[in-house]
């Protein structure tokens, strides 16, 4: 067996999950309603397929051979080394846990949608009981050496525990207050002007300039709406994102668009060769978030970047802007409020909606939380964390899919991604020369070829941490976070 | 085993082979253009598991015991009986000569679409031979009682051999010349209003009501704009359309349009509890092409039909139609002209069109022409069926893409299905009560509630022979046809 016995194995593999993803893409974006039954079908007989291909004992033959052998480069081993793992993590759970797992998915999603549509969690509660229970079962059967969690995290993160978490966490969260403290003493600049009528295809001209300004290559993909934004590849030569226009708030579009632009840039950059192999695939959710947080946050909720570009939105909207000030709109956008939906809130406040969900998956997976207990212990960490009383379950507990996908153990990248992308900002701004002066005249190019070269070509077969100190030269903490917010705030709210 | 196990191996099929339609339809119409190497890859694997799942030693196990017992009803027994002919045709091709013959046809395609682009037949003469001598190795290994391009058939529209075809043809070739020679004698009527300049959107818009008055459910299927249109299924829930808008000929867009929704209104009413077995597939390729054509021809291009159309179609061009009558509007797209091009030939002419290619196709596989012959053949029969000069290769012998697919034995289905849509529509008008005055006021559902119960609720357990006898009580001959043309044509052309 040789190496091209694997690569077509693998690339076989990407081949199904890929053909998946065009289903689910479509799904969102272009299928009409009566679609549905068949696709759904659709979509888990290539999900078998995968699972099949995934743990197919002639994989496992020829990865243990190449293994034995010394026929590999050092690439070639570490991608090979990275499938053995897959295959032993997957192989652990039997065709049946997998399809349980799966119908409980199936029943949590459909639930949870009209649960929250009607503000109802009594009818969700008993689905996600079910999909706790058997993420607790998945957890053992997956085996951990420290805490349950991180076995779930292996997942989403490899190589980064709980612990780590919670380390960062905790030196970040006391940090995090006094900042708050600070901004919530001073007056809030004004926002309203963003909740104006704001013309659909005017905004979603802008937003395309904006994806081309990132660098995002347009003929590697295509812009689409869907209700939810997301950002979905097909191989790095098609990459898509999609974005939401709301008529009536301006926000919305701007930095949902940008924020799936930096996903997209760092899926077109992954090495086209590598196709299917753990050397073509992202590093890891956080690593990805960090990316897409960058450009969302870093580069475009700075001042530079709307130097060059506000004086377009204006002409776009002369009534609704004209008589804003660059200063102003600078200003709102940076609005910094305590808030009841995740989604929507500002970048620094955003990071208590994440740990209060990241102490209520502990204590789920722990199993010191259960289903029924949990509106209560959410509510109370609103209280506790942003102050803030929960007025309904839809704003609340409900207002999140990712529970009813039994996606725990992944809400804690959304933060630490925006930790890394600091942390990377903050190298970035140390090695390119002249990057803030070339983004405030409209060159993020300089930024984008920073990014290529040190993160992009990096694949799966490394973890965050290991990037990280490549990148940065330390494992992440919260400081470059802090000091970069601490620098922006005090700027904008004058303390 | 059960008929449980047979239905669910064939869902899985069906569902594969519908993911890789959506593969295919995405490349047509949104795919960006970097993403075709990585599309290719996908397509091909899901073109593998498919042939290994219609292949599989399984399916050959539950389906011998089904019919060895006797369990099932008629239906099923029907259903599994084509499976099993299914199984063993497909099985008499080894993988080799299935891979050989699948990069024969991307070789031919690829070559094609040069040599046509660059009007160079010499680029695609290797290929083509290529690609004879395989069908040519095919028919005999798929085996024939008398004639081998019976074989090819065989794929299209089993139950009819090319005896049925040349004894169809035979008849209708002199009658149609005969009428053809009425129809040249007389003045042309004026059609060069077509030729101007139609707004895109606004043909895009009346294209949509076309669609919605013939019946077609866009909660079902959506329409998009393709280089070429074609009809698309993903299960009856989900069955698309695609269509092409010249701004320079308003009747491009309007007749591909119904063509493509007569096709779509047949997929979108198989029954959708059959997915995935013979008894939910159309029953063949010209009963098909039946659907497009009765659609298009003989409601599309009726008086009546457009009685009721063709005053929002002034309303929507004034400047371009305002001055041109509901008469000549009628007569200008029943113009019947000799011409080159098969795709934009009118309703009489286009059948010498396919017979022409009939008979080259016969020779090609019998072995009596070559590729290198084939310009010269071609030519010469344009010359005596149509009386024109092919002055280069892309107007000729290179203008359709099908050779080189390796698409041989299917041109004749589209001059079969414009006969039973002849036959078909003859029984409609006597079946059901008021079908023309319905027509001339839009209303086309009556039509539509008889083809539904006539047609579209047969399966591919009958051949074209079984339904054309069900629903007209003969065998399709070309009279119908040729009373209609008869009727029409000398109406317009006034002999």
């Amino acid at each position: 067996m040789s190496y091209e016995n694997y690569t077509s194995h693998l690339r076989k593999l990407a081949d199904v999950n890929f053909a998946n993803a065009l289903l689910q893409w479509d799904q969102e974006v272009f299928m009409p309603e009566k679609g549905g039954a068949a696709r759904a079908s659709q979509q888990a007989t290539l999900a078998g397929i995968s699972h099949d291909l995934a743990t197919a004992p002639e994989l496992d033959t020829v990865v243990n051979e190449l293994l034995a052998g010394n026929a590999l480069d050092e690439k070639q081993r570490s991608n090979v080394e990275r499938t053995a793992k897959d295959f032993a993590k997957r192989n652990k759970f039997s065709k049946e846990f997998v399809e349980e797992m799966s119908m409980a998915i199936s029943a949590g999603f459909q639930a949870w949608q009209v649960a929250k549509k009607d503000n109802n969690y009594a009818l969700f509660e008993p689905k996600l009981q079910k999909l706790i229970d058997l993420k607790r079962r998945e957890v053992e059967i997956a085996g951990y050496e420290v805490h349950p969690y991180d076995a779930l995290l292996d997942d989403y993160e490899p190589g980064t525990t709980s612990a780590d978490i919670k380390a960062v966490f905790d030196d970040f969260k006391p940090r995090l207050k006094e900042l708050l403290a600070k901004v919530f003493a001073a007056p809030k600049p004004d926002d309203s002007f963003f909740k104006q009528h704001f013309d659909k295809d005017t905004q979603w001209g802008f937003g395309l300039d904006l994806l081309k300004q990132m660098g995002y290559d347009f003929e590697a993909g295509r812009q689409d709406i869907s209700a939810h934004p997301f950002t979905v590849s097909f191989g790095s030569g098609d990459v898509r994102v999609t974005t939401r226009v709301s008529e009536s708030d301006l926000a919305e579009m701007i930095w949902s668009c940008i924020h799936e632009g930096g996903h997209a840039l760092y899926e077109q950059g992954l090495p086209a060769n590598d196709y299917g192999l753990p050397s073509g695939e992202a590093v890891s959710l956080a690593i990805h978030e960090s990316q897409s947080r960058l450009w969302e946050n870093n580069v475009g909720r700075s001042k530079g970047f709307w130097q060059f570009n506000y004086s377009r939105l204006q002409q776009l909207f002369p009534a609704q802007l004209g008589a804003v000030g660059l200063d102003s709109f600078y200003k709102a956008f940076n609005r910094v409020e305590p808030s009841l939906i995740r989604t929507s809130a500002d970048e620094l406040t955003y990071h208590f909606h994440i740990i209060i969900r990241f102490e209520l998956e502990l204590a789920m997976i722990e199993g010191s939380l259960q289903a029924k207990d949990l509106p209560e212990a959410w509510n109370a960490k609103y209280k506790e964390y942003l102050g803030i009383e929960v007025p309904a379950y839809s704003q609340g507990v409900l207002q999140d899919v990712h529970w009813s996908h039994g996606s725990m153990g992944y809400f804690s990248t959304y933060s630490l991604g925006s930790l890394y992308a600091a942390q990377f900002y903050a190298q970035a701004e140390k090695e390119v020369p002249g990057l803030e002066d070339a983004i405030a005249i409209g060159n993020t190019k300089p930024l984008l070829h920073w990014l290529q070269e040190k993160i992009y070509t990096k694949g799966r077969n490394l973890t965050s941490r290991q990037v990280c100190e490549m990148v940065t030269g330390k494992a992440l903490d919260a400081t470059c976070f802090i000091e970069y917010a601490n620098k922006k705030y005090s700027d904008i709210y004058g303390f």
